[in-house]
């Protein structure tokens, strides 16, 4: 691995390549009062231990003096709106140049696999692969699948993270199917290691710790939660108990007395 | 010949013209557990004398240590995903300046004959090929038809693989329709070398080096096998038997003996 | 300031903006056999707590993984060698985009105030000046005098401090003269904070922690010392020492106990 | 390491990072009437066992064919003519970007130290790495002293070799001084691999592989012996005892039973 | 060879490789009457069989409808005038890319060897054979040596022919020594096909044509002679005369008979 992509990574894994990341780029997908004052979230996430934060340029240039030297900046390139026809139909809005002269330690890119536009995320992707690779920024391949069967949820979701992962991505994000035979497999199927994302909030902090262990078991290499972790009332805290199963691993059951 | 390409080629064709080529590049249009380690084919292509393994920068990235110094890097530019609404809708997903930095031998470029875009892809073909000269790097156009009657299929990969020969391809990896009367047409109308591509597992090693006898009665220069090479237990097995048809002259009842 | 830099500089300065950063670019000046490994040297600088590293691209490839995540890159982009007719003679021999795509978090670039080609040498700071600001990535002045007069040499320095941080050093490191006297006016003469060089090795580390003291009571942000501390039999005690002075405003006597 | 370097590199040196380089560049410095016929010392270098070849464009043109898939490309970038005012004033004659076009696995660069341009060399060493860097393309840096007395002859290699090594050299290739106290310290002040030059015909194949086993005892991972090679009668066979020697760790004498 | 080469060579050289070109580009070097009215020099030119003219661009704005199809075009990109301080100090003063733009079949650099500023010569020859080959033209290197004693010149004219062609010429002209034992050696130095420069008027036809037919049975491919063609009454018969000889492999004495 070229030098800057070693030392960006690092920002953003820890010394075990282990990672809790929290991303905080919803605003664009809708209203969440909790992103109204991201400044308190972004204490939360420090004092919780988060490795990195995903976010998009506005908010960056916002938060940027709390997080400097504190949270490894993974920087969304694509998004759609939640006011626009189809929100799934993800555009890079964002230059990977600019990423990186903003101070981006990796650079994250959405694909919705069976959307009728996946060739052409593709090939965005392809394009901002190369870009990346060029500037030593790490790239994160971020999987989400059309909605569908259940069945088929599963397979898009595998074969999301591995085309992503054939065409440069370093790291994977994605969801997982609630068919949770595809976990390990999932994972397996991927040329480079994954994180898992966390979706809308779960019934209970068990649920989100139980999730976070059950794809650490199938092989994952950390988290990367939003709403699970700031629609709670003490993110700091659930992010305390995440570190435990990622980085300790400990299971839920132990960590969830952190809470 | 550009001496870059000279040299270049001399990692992918033998010295005598002939080649074994195996792609491993299917991984983002389904799911095959046998490309969850990669690795381990890599030896066995290694061990079966295989030249060339064809293959996306991801799987560059993980298997470069492996292939340094023994396999020619056969670097595809193009592809479409498996859940997309169109795997045949072909797009250049990837960079071919950034394929030579990375150390390919040859890029190689598919295009689905007789596919509703496809002057769409004839011209990314174009301009991939000119790009592709200027940096001394071999290409290799690579044809398949769309699905169709029996009697088309044979037509459209002779013209298919006419047209990328024309415009600057300096190897063709072509599928053969199961009509055997345009095995030697598709190769003598071609005004480049060309290697047969194997497609699904077939039956038996016995029917894939049947074929590979015909191919190369028909002129071919080698081929360019992989889920009939690593679809088999013993990938390294296979490889010899097709070794000893493509590079030694023998049938295929001769290196069958070798199963 | 600008994020890019913000988030850059936060890896070289800590919270109060104060810093103990460790040069080891001298390699190209002359033989010190203790840069023979420096893979032990970054173990003792990670271990007395430094915050950065200051150094060029040959030797951030050999000691990226050691430092990644655990100490500030500061890249330098000039150069002359020690058996060239003039060890003075600056010139640009590493682009700054380079140095931004490798990970650096700041470039620093020296000049020599009053040498006869010190207007070629700022004209190239211009040019590197404004790369470095169009990139987000800091930039760190460097100012030593040609040899002269002791009352010309702290004039000299003061001058070049200000003329580099008049146009766009984010941070100075300059020498300072015998003549004590200059302290305060040279570091208040910038427009932007100053850290101080140490150059050749002083007869004792109590030297050492006394020049350390008095150029932070003069107003400087910190200490950029190499010889002075990897010349040193244990390098990370004397860097627990200029950290205390640097970092905690405590005198050089209390520092001295830790030696 | 970036993979384009890991897969050119790999052909130059082997598995365990050990290689035998033969240069036929010097007809640019003089009549070496050996050198008319390039095409019979290339046979006798491949049935020699040599890992790779140093040679400029025009001879690369000339003997592609034959070292096509056999010999690793070490393709040189500077040079000055033997009939100029001054051999050592090297310069830029060849295009970084055309070498890598042109099929080379590597480019090497000379630069002399203690030449009164040394300043003006390294500067240009200096853009000719960043460019290589960018390319994936591995950089050899190769050093001379200028004439002088013994003693400094030894500390300008070892000076030499250490600031190429510095400013983005993979690998150093340097002479010797007479002085052997120096062979050690040489290689190990070098923040990357060194071999030999050989320099003018020595007296007796004998000292060739003498001073081949000096090398390696002090660290070299191979050599780079040209007109000790094709000035002697047979010069596959003197490579065959190089081989011995820098590949299985054999004696001088043990390899000298070849010849 | 690159075909845009072979292409273009094809109307410099006949299909044997042989060739009679005839320069009219001494105009900027002094007065020369015959030079004035140039499209009766075409003429005989043609009517003669010379394969091309080498000429500067102004020259080939006049003489293109005369010559369009019937010579080839070698168009200088360097020169020195006749007034100027020094007419050896040849510096690159047309740009190769219009050369091309302009029909071009080839361009035509010339180098004093043994000249105090050679290794800036060498340095432009350089690049313009970087840029040459990637447009598919053809260089060819013209050598002539600084007024020296009679042993030097032989040496230098050896070594500037050899140097040019390891560094890219397609095609060498030479003047030749005296000394006519070196005229074997220079031709078997040079990796590229010779052909040999004529120089001032000599004392007869005869010894014109038994120059061209010493360094025919020397090795040249052909003659590149001006003013030893165009002072000459009939250039037309000259030129037939040097075209039995260069191509039919007449003696002069046979040829003479033709004037």
């Amino acid at each position: 691995m070229n030098i800057g992509k070693k030392l960006r990574i690092s920002r953003i894994l820890d010394e075990n390549g282990k990672t809790v990341i929290v991303p905080i780029d919803h605003g664009i997908e809708g209203y969440y009062p909790e992103l109204e004052r991201p400044e308190q979230l972004i204490d939360e996430f420090i004092e919780g231990g988060a490795n990195a934060v995903l976010l998009r340029r506005g908010m960056l240039e916002r938060v940027a003096p709390k997080i400097a030297g504190k949270l490894g900046v993974v920087y969304r390139v694509t998004g759609a709106t939640g006011s626009s026809p189809d929100v799934n139909d993800q555009r890079v809005i964002a230059s990977t140049y600019e990423a990186l002269y903003r101070g981006a330690d990796a650079v994250v890119f959405t694909i919705i696999a069976g959307h009728p536009k996946e060739n052409d995320m593709f090939t965005m992707f392809g394009e901002v692969s190369d870009i990346a690779y060029s500037l030593g920024l790490p790239l994160i391949g971020e999987v989400d699948a059309v909605p569908s069967s259940k069945a088929d949820r599963g397979e898009l979701l595998r074969q999301g993270t591995r085309y992503l992962s054939e065409e440069g991505a370093d790291l994977i994000k994605t969801y997982f199917p609630e068919d949770e035979s595809f976990y390990r497999s999932i994972i397996k199927y991927s040329l480079v290691p994954v994180v898992a994302a966390g979706g809308p909030k779960m019934e209970s902090p068990k649920k989100v710790l139980e999730f976070a262990q059950k794809v650490m078991d199938a092989g994952a290499v950390g988290v990367c939660f939003g709403r699970n972790v700031w629609q709670y009332e003490k993110p700091s805290a659930i992010l305390k108990a995440l570190s435990l199963i990622v980085k300790k691993g400990k299971t839920a059951e132990e960590a969830l007395k952190l809470l």
